[in-house]
């Protein structure tokens, strides 16, 4: 490209109609010089040819996606990570800003996609490392989507919690159970305290636990427990599965007994779950297979708060993330990025209850809830209550007791010395996180 | 987990049952004791507990995934690339093939997905780091799968082409053309010799060129190209858009014209293209953004040949992938792995066809047909043909020549003596590169 080439794809974000944009924010690496590399990947993710051979045209002022901020953050003598794309020179560290037209594609999912993490994205001339960092939509553009039916609030009435975080379970043995164990160790998961019992996002409708059955027995101890607890329970049941059975499979758990369903997103595909997010009749709730895939590197990729963003947009309304802790291999800001992505306002669409989750037990929601700063979260267990000593209704309880400790100022420590379930969990999955206020006071 | 613990997820491949297990190549870095990370790692992507408290049981047997062979190939002093999780002493670099029974979900390619780089692939307590290298299935699982409709022999038959590559074109301006304006490019690259012109990967259907009369105008100039030339042509029309129009899009497309339907796969998903195949009556196309997101780094993600692999078994007819040169920043060998994945044999499965591209012209053809060995690819240049000097037809024309000359072992340079388009080209697109026997030939 020359002068004139690459300045065409420069534009003042204040002279433009920012109803027509897309705010896109890259991370990139390039070598060569940084202005003629942002103009380059304007290019091949817009316009990559704006006109004719042989025709006085130039069809830039209208499709082509525009630099409207570009800062070297860094020079480096390498990439970041060794690729199959040699460096002329030193290489630049830059942060970029772009407006891209969506009328070039329209509010669709695979076809945003396409334009914003594409082939112009990842093979741009000189530019082999490239992360999206972050996306907004102007309102015009949101007023498209369909966005969570029910959201938090929507949850929140469904099971009649309004004070504090939802507690959630995920069913283990995850695989191979069949039908009726499963539904008794779920039934105990409520008794003891779960707000909602999930199936592992690997179980499938499979002859060893067909999904009907599964339904209809989780359905009746999801009653059985609704009554003897007085409280509102859901049975979150997994419908992932080929995409032209989503609507059916969803119809089905429905009318067996399950009251929300679980959709894994990125393996499904996002457009499939706005499809279903149409027809569902009972919150959807997304699970996060293939997402790490794409977001764990610092430099590379699709950031996990852009995913949130596009999986609330799609219809969830609620979404379990990579959670807190040395486990999940995810930072405490990037949770939080995740967290903000579903509450924040965002136009028309209603937030989704963020479910960060990965190895908890009872001791760590109380650092959960310090990090998050409320209580409009879901808590995710898994073999913190169903591989809990004393069995799942007492993992439930020690959840529910470590929670009533939490919201009453109390030391878990000292809430221990009168919970026996508490306790046992401490000893079968603790010591107790050093982090956290109350925790701290425990110690000292 | 113990030492019995982690035994349970270890197996001889001879001693199982072939036909019930996938085979997984994973590369991983992790830092412990390889043996008890392997362990975890299969674990965690089948059966994360697998008993109930308190009841004396073991789902290993059937559910688990189990490893069949673990090398160490390096012990590290830090991960290869920088991520939030700590590394306790050295890491090691580590192959590791699985054996994991897909009866845990069966012939389904969501559930394929979570399970094989799932949350339990990225998500395995020390390997921050892993990437999925590739997946063979059995017999019984692969007749599960349609497979595509009309493969390279079908393609071919439709054209009546069968002793060359097939020649694919990118109609440009790729976004912004008025039908009419879009059309007469197309049917000028027919002309001049293109066997496909095709939609750009991100044109879709919009006011601006909807598709209903895009697909009437380029059928029609299809038609008349066919006509004047006596060859068959192919309009492909891109279709990805929202899944729950992918039918409908289809129908629309065909029935103004269009006879091939692209669709970008992984923003799409790969199950929405699986429902697509079981209604389309063209062939299918698949086109490559948000792939290389997953595939790039070499120590991270998942190979772009298991995305190959996969495309393939959800039934496209061709896969448009990134090819050779710098360009495109992916290894000749790596391109190589992807054409391999498409024609080598795979159950009833046929193969698709291999279209590997990237700002290819007529001086690129060579070196890539030497590198595949064989005639059966597509070749597919946008600018090479749309942006010639002389026109889409002599862009066309020139991809023809140069064919002609590799065809009869005659170098370039020379057939360009009498062959002006190629001349051209050369003067607008080369020099021709130094590589390939020909041209070195010539330059000697």
């Amino acid at each position: 490209m020359n002068a004139a080439d690459v300045a065409g794809f420069f534009a003042e974000w204040g002279a433009l109609n920012p109803e027509d944009y897309l705010s896109l924010d890259y991370y990139l690496e390039c070598s060569g010089d940084p202005r003629q590399a942002a103009a380059h990947f304007c290019s091949e993710q817009s316009t990559a040819q704006w006109r004719r051979q042989g025709v006085d045209e130039d069809l830039r002022p209208r499709f082509a996606a525009k630099v409207v901020d570009l800062q070297v953050e860094a020079t480096l003598s390498r990439f970041t990570y060794p690729v199959d794309c040699p460096a002329a020179g030193p290489v630049h560290a830059c942060r970029l800003r772009i407006a891209h037209p969506h009328g070039n594609f329209g509010p669709r999912l695979p076809n945003l996609l396409s334009a914003i993490c594409g082939e112009g994205t990842f093979f741009s001339p000189g530019i082999p490392l490239v992360k999206l960092l972050d996306i907004h939509f102007p309102a015009t553009y949101l007023a498209h989507f369909e966005g969570p039916r029910f959201g938090v609030a929507g949850l929140r009435e469904r099971l009649g919690v309004y004070d504090r975080p939802l507690f959630f379970g995920v069913i283990k043995p995850n695989l191979g159970l069949p039908p009726e164990a499963f539904a008794e160790v779920g039934y105990q998961g409520w008794l003891g305290g779960l707000d909602i019992a999930k199936d592992d996002e690997m179980l499938a409708d499979m002859a060893w636990c067909p999904l009907a059955e599964r339904s209809a027995l989780l359905g009746a101890a999801r009653r059985r427990a609704e009554a003897e607890t007085g409280q509102g329970k859901i049975y979150l049941a997994n419908i992932t599965d080929e995409v032209d059975r989503l609507c059916d499979l969803h119809d089905l758990a429905v009318s067996r007994g399950a009251n929300a369903v679980l959709v894994n997103a990125m393996p499904v595909g996002l457009s499939a779950v706005r499809m279903l997010r149409r027809h569902a009749q009972v919150p959807l709730i997304a699970h996060f297979p293939l997402t790490a895939a794409l977001s764990r590197l610092p430099h590379f990729g699709i950031h996990s708060r852009v995913l949130t963003r596009l999986q609330r947009l799609a219809g969830f309304d609620a979404i379990i993330m990579p959670g807190f802790g040395p486990r999940m291999m995810t930072s405490a800001a990037e949770v939080l990025d995740n967290v903000r992505a579903c509450l924040e306002p965002l136009g028309p669409i209603k937030p989704s209850l963020p479910v960060p989750g990965g190895s908890d037990w009872a001791g760590t929601l109380e650092e959960v809830h310090r990090l998050i700063g409320g209580v409009d979260f879901g808590f995710v267990p898994g073999r913190g209550v169903f591989a809990h000593p004393l069995g799942p209704a007492a993992g439930a309880r020690s959840i529910r007791q470590a929670w009533e400790a939490i919201a009453h100022g109390i030391p878990l420590a000292r809430q221990a010395l009168d919970h026996p379930e508490l306790a046992a969990a401490i000893a079968a999955f603790g010591p107790l996180p050093a982090t956290g206020p109350a925790s701290a006071g425990e110690a000292s």
